[in-house]
């Protein structure tokens, strides 16, 4: 959520020099994303995003990134493609960063996760699986099932005792469950290329309709309905996990389902899949939580949040998931 | 350089409700400002900037802020005013904060302060001054010259021990240098309403023009030639203070004295004025340096900087000014 790489009116001249796009008229730092420097540019031809990527995004993974959007991009979904250079790159290397262009899209991030855009996000995702069929390169989930037990590890006092007990005196005893649920995981189900961050936040709507798709960077060939429970536990609750909204999740498994239609053995395993995705963000919120200074500038997000969702579909039935 | 308090898209709705301006196409947090939030707004009818003020914005100065670039605004300068609901109101609450809808405009900060770009703005300044000649609205300066010996008191341990040799060791004997040279402040210079922050950074230019003045959160009624010293010390320097560019500040004198001319009491005093100038952003950055965590996301910007700005302006005379 901030410009940590700065960019000079005269840096982005030479930059925009290789492309075929014109001359800057506006340039502004945007607060988008987490871990990289994004700017909304102008130019005499038309709107841009210049995002420059720092050190958390692993560089080597990029052009698999920068592939799949403009895989996505060019099969019409609403996904803002990489912009070539003149000599027909995307990426690039700017102020010591790697650096891309990437199309605009209009829309506004959805922040209340109504049924109607429940719907709409899920026929989004199901069209991303379908378009991503024909997307032959495999990039592994670093953040699936293998990582959470060593995460959870991570999440410890030098000499090994846990620290989730700081965050809340329930949440060892939840990731424990989690850990021991994830322990039998659901094998041999369809696997695509995965957004496996399909959160309101990287949803864009117009007018009641997704205009686009966002922050691909932890996109990963993983469990097609892995995904599907990703954004299920993403849009189905109340933001602090205590409420789950049974209307939403209709609207997202029926507007998945009227584009791809789960089978009955994914169908079955979601319960199980989406408790993972839960556990999986409580994880990575716990460690965040644990390793950000109370009086740092970001905004911790609260892992009970997902916890709770974890708590949920635990204890929840295929029937439940309102698919 | 963030955005502090989120706003969410039913929340952006409803505040649009009681605009006349369209519903939103596009909502972007941007990194601008170092003080506020501020979001790029798109509509169906145009382009906006919305900003909430945060804390250290006195809410009851922005009555008087927001008169100020209205009447810029409407007298033709390059000053993006203020945007009025249907009842005519600019100064709006939005989720706790005051807030504004405020015009864009285009144009790329200027981050290399080159001859043409300071003769432009030295002309854009002097507009400014012309343009405010009848704006009888008086808000007095927090960081003028009274407030320097009280800001210096402040850089010290809570046994009275000055802490600014922390920082350099040159710089107490500067400091108490400017502070002695400001004792003797230019009294009964013209007074008006002045800018007194026009950094670079707070200029937009496109094709060598300037086409916005912004960020007027320290504007104030101070002596008119203390607005060409700061603005002086802000363009004519390299960044870290150690090179004086003659051809940035003649151009900048010049770019001024074709639009307003100064007096040869002004002229005269300038080279004080502009270590009063070179002090207050001396004093105004070693308090925040002394007060930020190392490891604070936000960028400590350094006070010697600005303290060899101070010492190269104590040994100067007028004719080194430029004018």
């Amino acid at each position: 959520m901030a410009v940590y790489t700065p960019v000079s009116a005269d840096e982005l001249a030479a930059f925009l020099a290789g492309y075929d796009i014109g001359a800057a008229v506006s340039f502004k730092g945007i607060a988008e994303g987490v871990e990289n420097s994004n700017y909304l540019l102008e130019t005499t031809a038309g709107r841009f995003i210049l995002t420059l990527y720092e050190k958390r995004v692993a560089a080597g993974d990029l052009p698999w990134f920068l592939a799949f959007i403009g895989h996505l991009a060019a099969r019409g979904l609403p996904v803002p493609g990489p912009v070539a250079d003149r000599q027909g790159r995307t990426l690039q290397q700017l102020n010591g960063r790697p650096a891309c262009l990437i199309e605009f899209a209009p829309g506004v991030s959805v922040t209340e996760a109504t049924p109607a855009a429940a719907r709409e996000v899920g026929a989004a995702l199901g069209r991303l699986h379908l378009a991503a069929a024909d997307f032959t390169q495999v990039r592994a989930n670093a953040l699936g099932p293998a990582s959470w037990a060593p995460l959870a590890a991570r999440c410890a006092h030098p000499d090994g005792g846990s620290r989730l007990g700081e965050i809340d005196p329930e949440l060892p005893g939840l990731v424990a469950a989690g850990l021991a649920a994830a322990a039998d995981w659901p094998a041999g189900l369809p696997v695509t290329t995965i957004h496996a961050d399909l959160f309101p936040d990287n949803v864009l709507l117009l007018d009641g309709r997704v205009t686009a798709l966002i922050d691909f960077y932890f996109a990963c060939t993983d469990t097609r309905a892995y995904d599907v429970a990703v954004t299920h536990a993403a849009w189905c609750f109340s933001a602090d996990g205590r409420v789950f909204f049974p209307d939403r999740a209709t609207a997202l498994m029926q507007g998945y389902a009227g584009v791809l239609a789960l089978d009955a053995a994914e169908i079955a395993a979601l319960p199980r899949l989406a408790a993972g995705a839960a556990l999986r963000f409580t994880l990575t919120r716990a460690y965040d939580w644990l390793n950000t200074p109370a009086d740092a500038l970001v905004t911790r997000k609260d892992p009970m949040a997902f916890a709770r969702r974890l708590a949920w579909y635990l204890a929840a039935t295929p029937e439940m998931m309102g698919g």
